[in-house]
């Protein structure tokens, strides 16, 4: 057909996709269609709309580097993100709640021994984790590498801030559990941090009067065969954004509350240098199977 | 509210958007929400899907240069601008047809006098076109720009050829009609061609098993103060993609007869080298208002 009536050309880009070769992408694409042109059609999108939503998602691609994913902070403050979190963990059978992974993953990191201080040379209030990883039947799992990231008290990661390439990671390590299950790490305290707002996304929030804010939390990504990846965080009890997170990802059972101590010796028995604080947390993890996440960042899709 | 079930989360994110400023805004962020959650939940989207559409998106905004535009494209091939062309486009009332911006416009062109010729240097068979500017009535509209472009002999815009930034623009000028609302220029018959197949648009085209061509044209954007801008192209009767175009832009009354002439002397009195093909074209508009559209291009972005 050479001419569409508008009421004809969904149709017809539906139809231009029959030949799609694999049948999932033939679905999710014509899906697509039909939702972006119901879009189109129910908010009778002006040309100079279209003109700025091409130019926003172009700026979107372009703002995204080796150590940024501005698309992934576009989902995440969109909800889109949880939601595709949602529904691919409908029963969780007492498997621990899962949450964004953010755009902040960079990728595997660097293998750490246990006890280790992913914080040199920050300042901060000290803080020591202990966590464990088991099965649904709490029985644990040895050998399980857990990859854990978080900001710094400024509310910045290391790859936000200057000199990244050069300095290498900080706040960003991986840990493997022992026999038991275990594995234990020092760091600071991470803090509540507003997403990068010097981008589209922030030009988003500003123009929604939304306020930019995540409540504090460490991320973790554990990542054992024979078992669901598990993409999560541990938020702190008493954050005052637990209740308005800009990514709609707290999940109740996620919350912890953290112990400040003032005990002279850390669990692992060596001294500590002042009061801090103890997180901790059990991961339960669902059999299944899955790849863990590969970092989406820009260089990578080059 | 801290956490949310699947159900509650859409209606969470809409609320959050409620303090924004302006209201259409407003309302195309709340819809583009509503729009996009249903897409996750009919299509029960995978966290690998998301993966690869963070990353497909991500690319495309990469793909964008100071003379190309990856995500217009994308629109186009998914058939989005011609509906944002339907839909705002809906009563005519005898004006010219409109059709799809495309990927190529660099904005405003550089003015030419009458009779130039815009394809100075390049291998094609030899083209006159004459055209005319109106309003409704077939008055004559004099002084207005007219930015014309298509591509060349071997389907490529200059845009898109090595040294181009040095070369500057070849089969694209902008001319001011006469007082009898006439302008006319030289040039070469263009040709059928692939849209650009090396970035992610190519890769979707690939995947659907299209084929990527649109059928030979000439751009045309008239912007006359007082009328709608009128952005559209003359296609070339009897070319064999004009039933399948890829971006879903033919309309019929936009296809004209192009004439082989072999009078020794072109229209404006000049000899011609050889036999030559004469596009005659009438463009009326309707009256209105709205600016010409700006080129949406990385480096403008930046």
């Amino acid at each position: 057909m050479r001419q569409f009536e508008e009421s004809e050309l969904t149709d017809e880009v539906i139809r231009s996709l029959d030949e799609t070769s694999n049948p999932r992408l033939k679905l999710l694409l014509q899906e697509l269609v039909r939702s972006l042109h119901d879009y189109v059609r129910r908010t009778g999108l002006t040309f100079e709309e279209w003109e700025k939503a091409i130019d926003f998602l172009t700026r979107t691609g372009q703002k995204c580097t080796p150590s940024r994913q501005e698309f992934i902070l576009l989902s995440d403050v969109l909800g889109i993100s949880m939601l595709v979190d949602a529904v691919n963990h409908r029963e969780r059978d007492g498997a621990t709640e899962t949450t964004v992974l953010g755009p902040f993953y960079v990728g595997e990191h660097k293998p750490m021994p246990h006890g280790a201080d992913i914080s040199e040379g920050l300042e901060g209030e000290r803080m020591y984790v202990e966590a464990r990883v088991t099965d649904l039947g709490g029985r644990p799992l040895g050998g399980v590498p857990v990859d854990v990231w978080h900001a710094d008290d400024d509310g910045f990661y290391d790859s936000q801030k200057p000199g990244y390439e050069e300095k290498g990671p900080s706040l960003r390590a991986r840990f493997v559990t022992d026999g038991d299950g275990r594995l234990a790490f020092r760091s600071i305290l991470p803090c509540s941090y507003p997403i990068p707002i010097d981008g589209p996304v922030g030009e988003l929030i500003l123009a929604t009067r939304r306020h930019p804010m995540r409540p504090a939390h460490v991320h973790f990504l554990v990542a054992a065969p024979g078992y669901e990846p598990l993409i999560t965080h541990v938020f702190i009890e008493g954050d005052k954004y637990l209740d308005s997170d800009v990514v709609f990802g707290v999940k109740n059972e996620l919350v912890s509350k953290i112990e400040l101590r003032d005990d002279p010796q850390m669990p692992d028995g060596r001294a500590a240098s002042g009061p801090w604080h103890l997180m901790t947390y059990e991961f339960r993890l669902k059999p299944g199977h899955g790849t863990a996440p590969k970092p989406m960042l820009a260089s990578a899709a080059e």
